[in-house]
C-alpha cells in the first residue's frame, strides 16, 4: 500500500479527480504491474496498471489499491469491472470511495467473488487525499477562511486604515497558501474596497506558477479598472445569494479547495453557514479597538453557542503570529 | 554583585520599598560583611551590612550593592553619608535609584573622593526590581491588564453569557498571577455584573496565602451582598475620574502591581491612557462574533496610531492560549 501511496503522488494533486495508485501482485507478492491516474479524462489506476499486462497475467492476482475502485462509468469504465475482467481475486484499498455516483465498487467486486480488504492504510490515504476527500465527502470544495486582525480583533482601525496589519513573513505566508488552493474567494466588497490582484506572487513580486482561480461572490460589478482583471486566470462570478448551492457550482468546475480571504461580512456568513473547513488566522502584535472587527455577526446568540475551535498550531511569522484551527468536532 | 543579588531576595518583595543586598569587602576581596533590606522602616541593606562592622573596620573596603545608594533621610538615614562615615573607598552598584528624592547618592560620594562604579550587571539588578522599579520610574504602579477572549476578540456571546470562554487552567494561571499582585482592579460596572469576589483561589477553592488588595475604580456603590465585601483585605475605593491621579494614590499605599482585570471599558480607558504595562491575553479557542468586544475604544483612529505590542510569549493553557505582550518599545 505504501508503494501504492507512492505511485498516486505522482498524479495531479488538484481538479476535479483525485490522487490514485495502484499495484498488481502475483500471489507471491511479486509486482507485476504499476499505474496512477494522471487526471480526469485518463486511465483510473487500476485500468492504468492493468493496461501494462498481457490479457490472461493478471489471473488471481492481488490488486492495492488506494481508493475504492469505482462503480462507474464516467469517461472511462468502472474499475470494478475492469478488475474483474482481468480476473483479479483480491483487491486490498486504503480509503472508501466517498463519491455519491462511484461508490459500491467494494460490493460489486465481493458479490463476484473476489476478497476484498478495505481499510488498509487508511489514515495515510486519506493523508494523500487531502482536500479531494472533503470535497467529494460534502460535495463542495475544502473552504480555507484566512483573516488578518489585531490581538484584540479587529481588521482595521476607526478611519479604515489597515495597510499592514500584518508583516511581510505573514503575507509571504499568505501568498504561499493561496499558490496552493484551487481558488481564492473574495466577496464584491473587498474588490470595490481594497481592489485585490488576487495573485500569489514570491516574495520578489513574481507570480508563483500555480495561481488560484479568482472567485467573486456578489452581485456589483467589478470595475473594469480592477487589478483582479489582469489575474492570468478567469475570474468565476457568483451570486453569494446560497453560498451552499455556489460551493457545490465550483466543486462541479473542479475546485476542490477554497481561499477565502473576505471580507468580514462574507467571511463570517461562512462561518454561520458551517461552510468552512480550515482557519487561518494571522494575529498583528497590535491593539486597535473601535468598531472594525474582522469578524461580524456569526450567528452566536450565546456562549453555548459558540463556534467552538481545535488548534492545529500556533506558529510565529515575523512579528505576527499564526493560529491554524479546524472546526472543534471535524477531523 | 551576583552574591549581593542573592541577599536582596531575602527581602519581601511587595509593598514601598525594593529589595537590596549589599557586600562590603576588603581590597583582598574578602567579604567583610553582608546585609540586606527587610522592608519598609527598617534598616537599608548597606547600614544593614554596615551594622556587623566594629568602627573603622570598613575603611578602604569596597561597597558592592544592587541598587544606587540612596540620597534621602526618610525614615533611615541616607546610605551615601552612611558609607562615607564608615570609610568606604569604592561603591559598586547595579541600578540606579529612579527616586525623585531619593537619587544622587552616587554624586554625593563621587564628590566626597569615593570610586564609584555603576551598573554592574544592571539588567539582573533590574530584573531583581521588577515592579518597584517601573513604579519608582513612573511614580504609579506597574499595571498588569489581564483579559480573556475568543479568538475574534469578544468577551462574551451577544446575550451576554461568558461563563466559561476559557477553560479551568487558563483560569488557575489567572488565579495565581492573582496572588503575585500586590493589588488587583475592577470597574464598578463588573462588580455589578459578575459579582467577583476577587481573591487568588488555588484549583481545590481555597484561598492563596497572599491575597491581592481589592481596589475598584468609579462612583456607583458596591451592594452590600456584594462577594468583594467578604475579601480577606478591605476594599479600595478610586473615583476612576483621573486614573493617572488614581494610580499614583495607589502608589503611596505601597501598591506597587496593579492586576487589571475588567471590565472592557476600563481596561479599555487604561490603554488609550498609555497606563498598561504588561498584557495578559487569554485566547479561547472559539469564534463568537457579535458586539460583544473585549475592548472598546482605545482612542486609536488609524493604523498608524495602533497601540503596537512586543510579544514576550505564547503559552498553551489546556486548549486556550496565554498571549504575554508589553508596549513596543517600552524595556
Amino acid at each position: 500500500m505504501r508503494h501504492a501511496i507512492e505511485l498516486a503522488h505522482r498524479g495531479p494533486s488538484r481538479g476535479v479527480n483525485p490522487q490514485v495508485g495502484c499495484v498488481i501482485l502475483d500471489p507471491d507478492g511479486t509486482i507485476l504491474a504499476e499505474g496512477w491516474h494522471r487526471g480526469a479524462g485518463t486511465a483510473h489506476a487500476e485500468t492504468d496498471a492493468l493496461s501494462h499486462l498481457a490479457p490472461g497475467a493478471a489471473t488471481g492476482a492481488t490488486a492495492v489499491v488506494t481508493l475504492e475502485p469505482c462503480n462507474h462509468t464516467g469517461r472511462t469504465g468502472p474499475c470494478a469491472q475492469a478488475l474483474l475482467d482481468a480476473g483479479v481475486s483480491r483487491v486490498v484499498y486504503a480509503v472508501d470511495d466517498p463519491g455519491h455516483h462511484s461508490s459500491g465498487g467494494a460490493e460489486r467486486l465481493r458479490q463476484a467473488g473476489v476478497d476484498v480488504v478495505p481499510g488498509v492504510l487508511r489514515s495515510a490515504g486519506e493523508t494523500l487525499l487531502g482536500s479531494w476527500l472533503v470535497a467529494a465527502r460534502l460535495n463542495r470544495p475544502f473552504v480555507i477562511a484566512k483573516w488578518a486582525q489585531s490581538f484584540d480583533g479587529r481588521a482595521a482601525a476607526t478611519d479604515g486604515s489597515s495597510q499592514w496589519v500584518t508583516g511581510p513573513d505573514a503575507r509571504a505566508d499568505v501568498h504561499a497558501r493561496r499558490a496552493a488552493a484551487d481558488a481564492i474567494g473574495v466577496g464584491t466588497g473587498t474588490v470595490l474596497a481594497d481592489d485585490p490582484a488576487l495573485t500569489a506572487r514570491t516574495a520578489s513580486g513574481s507570480l508563483y506558477p500555480a495561481q488560484p482561480i479568482p472567485v467573486v461572490f456578489g452581485h456589483r460589478e467589478v470595475p473594469e479598472s480592477a487589478a483582479l482583471r489582469t489575474h492570468p486566470r478567469p475570474v468565476v462570478r457568483v451570486t453569494g445569494d446560497d453560498l451552499a448551492a455556489d460551493l457545490a457550482g465550483l466543486r462541479e468546475r473542479g475546485i476542490r479547495s477554497l481561499f477565502l480571504e473576505g471580507g468580514p461580512t462574507l467571511i463570517s456568513r461562512f462561518i454561520a453557514l458551517g461552510l468552512v473547513d480550515e482557519y487561518l488566522i494571522y494575529l498583528a502584535p497590535m491593539l486597535l479597538g473601535g468598531e472594525r472587527t474582522a469578524l461580524t455577526d456569526i450567528g452566536v446568540g450565546s456562549i453555548s453557542d459558540a463556534r467552538r475551535l481545535a488548534v492545529d498550531g500556533v506558529h510565529t511569522l515575523g512579528d505576527d503570529l499564526l493560529v491554524i484551527a479546524h472546526p472543534k468536532g471535524h477531523a
